[in-house]
């Protein structure tokens, strides 16, 4: 069993260490707020005064953060961990950041022999608590070999997208497509039901047929189609319509750094903006029918 | 066994009608082009010298054409089928029309104690030879049970989509949503490939993710992911970028009817006639790529 | 003078017939709504009981209605008004329709020997009670000459767009570009007043640089910032988003029979039709301002 | 007279400079090639052997350069011309740049006591030649006073856009809506031409009425509309499409920061970009005409 450092226990971060808790690992967390450290505390985990202090003895760092610039702000510069840490050390940064920013990261952990994977996930707080997480991984195969059972431990899914950087380029690439078709499902309900379908029939129809995608699998836009999505929980629970506005806005400047054409991925980014204007970004990202039926 | 006439035997009529052929049932067929009718006698069936002949002695109408002025040309008007079919025909209009014309006709077939169902398929060229084609029917249900032995000599999936036009509209909900996704997912391929992925990785990666839909699924559009993809094949085959960008516009002119607002789908329709003025028209919609990568 | 038959009074037709009569021509008029005959009455002009009345005595017959559905039951069929015209008589028909609808009008008063024009407007209702209208005219020079006192009395600038049609085509190009640039302009202003700019600083720039344009110039989205505008007195007066969105429709109407790629025009199209899903489609069109705002 | 440092001797620079010596100033100027500095240095400039020799003097320093790092490069860091310049001097930085950068240059000029405004200019190559370039100025209004007749040495329209970074936003905002009516007005000229318009009358049409804009009065995208215009010289000339691209995604960087949605702006920029996959970056943007036609 692993002795861990586990930094960020937010909505996704702290189910993620109660994992790998349950999965008899020795953790040692930190979080900017108490309360989330005290609740793991009680669950067995060591509490940490700070980032400096949680990584003390640990043989592997899981940081779990909200943007770039707090993942720079963690690890790099003259009082970053990567200054900290012993030779040797396992990384496994899971936030979702600008791809150009985990090569960063990336190298100035290998300059000082520390190994170190990019690892954003999908799954949402529910794989996340579910331990049914997707982890998308960048970095060493060798790396990732080594690292498996403790992705294994929050998650189901691992995939090896390619060397540093290439976990967040795949989840940008993910979530670009996962947010187009999730307005495209939603389009699509609505001009349907608006020309006399039944909500329910269409949605079939479509998972079934070449409009199938995930959204009319698990997570249809349209309230009362599934019974545990959240639309038909007034768009509570899931994903919020923030988060993939700032996953959208990676994509975009990873599109801009790279040259690429993006237009579908553009238009979702600028649709999701209109959402937020709306007061909508706490809301499940599900919740972009709303745009397109009268309220 | 019925008696059957066969209208229209293009690249979906021919090999629709020769699947009820070959289950057994009576065909006299039409089409302006003699040689498609001639092919079609060589394997039993009777040729016609027109659609009011073809119908002669029919007890069931299928039609296949091109466009709602087809559609509107055959049926409509004083010499319109309808006036000439006797009480009691039933009438399997499968074209892709606008759903508007699709009511027309149906409300012009009800007048005259004429039973019709629209239903529109889709499957491609190969899902008609194979008689695995998809029928998304709109019309009274108890017509539809009537005639979904015929159905199923020539597709696999027999759809209700609900009353006169539903199934119109569930095609193009259907046809606007896997555009939509096929260009999402050439955008993040093209992205993603930029950025250092494996495309096969890439693609695999997304298929079993959120972002997985039917194009991840059977019809990736990067060369080489899939083998038998029109990608693999230079884009030929499958179904052609002209009738992808017609029936977006079939869309379009639902959602201007209903007063719709989709975005996605709309983007969908110009980015698809920006490739037909390059002169890709005839090439499989997967070409769509092309727009994302330098040629 | 002319004997003029005017049919159509609404907000547009009401002032334009106003400035026929105000200069010196005789008027027979027409509405569904016999408030504005009687309003029309008492101004000098004769009332009919229809438009087959109106236009018993007419040299001229000027139209000016909803939509493409109204122009047709107007003129076309065995009651429409084309049959019942006079050889030699001039009509000028001024509603905004579908391209095509003009041409099958222009052809169908050709065969009668009837002199006609399509001619649309630019300038709304404070234009057409100003007279300053913008005539935007489809048909033949010669015909033009003609009708041009006519059109002078009701505008300022008659402009001669081509052959049969080719007035609504200028009009739907016109308006097209006028919507995408508004909603330029309202994006503009939010980003730049939201990244610390004033308002009226940055429309004077953008208006004498190189983004300079006709929204700029009269008509400023953001409120305050023209005096006069629309926005700066709650959206109301000007021109109807709703009006804007069937003008958008009959661009992609045209647009898609010519087989053009208009992306930034369907995009506008399909914002309008937020707007109007959000119940402002009786604003002012400027209005699309609040897209891009907290509301 | 001052004694000027001018730093970037490009396209923009060069003629810029050659505008300040006719004006009587004394320059030391530097650039990465030294043909540019030779140049000049035949037209009088004193030579500089590095932007730290052209300082050496200088009471004014002028910077255009391309892009953002660029001018963090120049400015910030250890190395930076800020540590070496002698409170008081005053700095015009020319460059387009991101906002967020040109104020983080402010802020460090602040601390040293430097005089620094944000000058980005419209007007492309012709206009720098002419000396008729439009300024677009952030920064403190005295320091602008003081720098006004330095700027009109170069440039006809200096517009004082407000504090640190305004002028960077004005020229992003700007610049947007220049790129989005160039492709609506190369949309609508295309439609109407393929509806039988002739281009100069509709043009025509359009200037004068409500679609009047910029492109339309002096930047025509059609070929042989305008007779000194890019479009009517192969599309050589004026200003490069990767250069609006460049500033399309300025804005995109702009919006991401502050949250706002300009779907207008994101599809220009992903049309841009595909422009620039076809090869056409280094053509004037008016290029764009060509997506719309058959080439």
């Amino acid at each position: 069993m692993s002795q861990i450092a586990f930094i960020g226990l937010g909505h996704m971060g702290l189910p993620m260490a109660r994992n790998l808790l349950k999965a008899g690992h020795h953790l040692k967390v930190f979080d900017l707020l108490p309360a989330a450290i005290d609740e793991l505390a009680k669950e067995g985990a060591q509490p940490a005064s700070s980032a400096l202090d949680a990584i003390a003895q640990a043989d592997v760092v899981i940081s779990m953060l909200p943007a770039s610039r707090h993942v720079e702000g963690l690890y790099l510069g003259a009082d970053g961990l990567l200054n900290a840490l012993k030779t040797g050390t396992l990384v496994l940064e899971c936030s979702t950041i600008a791809p150009q920013v985990a090569r960063n990261v990336h190298h100035a952990a290998q300059e000082r022999g520390i190994e170190l994977l990019d690892a954003p996930v999908s799954g949402g707080t529910a794989g996340a608590a579910a331990g049914t997480l997707t982890f998308m991984v960048g970095g060493a195969a060798k790396v990732l070999a080594k690292a498996r059972p403790l992705f294994e431990a929050m998650g189901r899914n691992i995939f090896h997208a390619g060397p540093e950087g290439a976990g967040q380029v795949a989840k940008v690439c993910n979530n670009q497509v996962l947010a187009v078709q999730m307005i495209a499902t939603a389009e699509a309900m609505a001009m349907g039901v608006a020309n006399g379908l039944e909500p329910v029939v269409l949605a079939e129809i479509m998972r079934q047929s070449s409009g199938g995608n995930w959204t009319l699998e698990k997570y249809n836009p349209w309230p009362g189609v599934m019974e545990n999505a959240p639309a038909s929980k007034g768009y509570s629970g899931g994903f919020m319509a923030e988060l993939m506005a700032k996953d959208l806005g990676l994509a975009q400047e990873t599109a801009q750094a790279s040259g690429n054409s993006t237009p579908m991925g553009a238009l979702a980014l600028q649709l999701y903006r209109l959402l937020l204007k709306q007061g909508k970004g706490k809301q499940d990202f599900s919740v972009v029918q709303q745009l397109f039926t009268e309220q």
